[in-house]
């Protein structure tokens, strides 16, 4: 069987961001087949073609590529929230529609390829660079939120900002967390409607 | 090394309930040193100097076994709150003891000793019938807190009842679930006193 090694010189050819990209692909079709825990950089250089030397060029690790195809999903997940908040501008139904997204987009993207799950379990169990990066912005877009409705008049505003965020957080959490979510299905469908109901009702000025 | 075989007629001594809960003791005693998945019912016996057949005029199996030691864990867990709830009148304050309470007396509990989450973690994944019969009962007891204060005028009368408990429940469960709880260790110090003040103020009427 020919092997084929594509050396560090050969590589100027495309612009890195390029052959990252192409790594990531190619690993994350591999890692959807085999799983992420078994595979070793060397299976995947094999299975992808390229030499173990050149993926190292370019990644320093196994967990390193996994970080970026979890950065990935996680982008995927916060754009379709984020274009979900943006279509309305009723402070409210932006809550409702952040439980209600990131419920249902986590749930497609942790879940629909359970081989992938592992990569979203390992980067929440080690708490990944991407992971801490999502959960900041995350918090980030709720108090954005939380602080157009106080403008608006919707939302009350004796609760210091960052506290009122902070719990909202904590309840949203189970249903973003790859680690938890595993363990909400049986409520996954009617938790987002109740518990933003509940936030909201705790919001009211 | 002699096996000590008690039979069925010899059984008549003691009440049944006796020697249920001398089995039961043991057993907990065993699977917190061995750990409960592990352990089969002869290793059980022949630990705790019992037959298997004795064993078996008791428990119909080991999970009858870890599900009589997995009911006296929440029992406590359950009593310590019921005791933390009944100290104060005033039904603010019953819901945060709650909170606070049931996420001390659980954390304990499943974690004091790590073997023993073995057995709580099997009940709560397989839905046995000792946990779902604690969850109905937490509700219960939620629901009567908010009804309380809903009589006494503390709390809103405009939510359904039930639709309050269920989305509160959902809040707490994180909390009380040990496959949760696991996950939540970070957090299990705020959590409560963030959470109960989230729920307070939906509940304001």
């Amino acid at each position: 069987m020919e092997k084929v090694t594509r050396s560090p010189i050969a590589a100027r050819g495309p612009a890195d961001h390029e052959v990252r990209n192409q790594i990531v692909a190619a690993a994350t079709e591999h890692f959807s087949r085999y799983g992420y825990e078994k595979t070793t950089v060397s299976d995947l250089a094999r299975a992808i073609g390229f030499s173990k030397a050149y993926i190292y060029k370019f990644f320093e690790s196994k967990q390193a590529i996994g970080e970026m195809i979890c950065a990935n999903c996680l982008h995927e997940i916060e754009s379709d929230v984020r274009a979900a908040v943006e279509e309305t501008d009723l402070p409210a139904e932006k809550l409702r529609r952040m439980f209600k997204v990131f419920t249902e987009a986590s749930l497609r993207l942790f879940f629909r390829d359970r081989k992938l799950y592992d990569i979203a379990a390992s980067a929440a169990t080690e708490n990944w660079q991407a992971v801490q990066a999502y959960e900041a912005r995350v918090q980030k877009l709720l108090q954005d939120v939380l602080q157009e409705g106080r403008q608006t008049g919707d939302f009350e505003r004796k609760t210091p900002l960052d506290e009122a965020t902070a719990a909202i957080y904590l309840v949203m959490r189970p249903y973003l967390n790859p680690l938890l979510l595993q363990y909400n299905f049986d409520s996954a469908d009617v938790a987002p409607a109740q518990l933003s109901s509940l936030v909201l009702r705790s919001l009211s000025p």
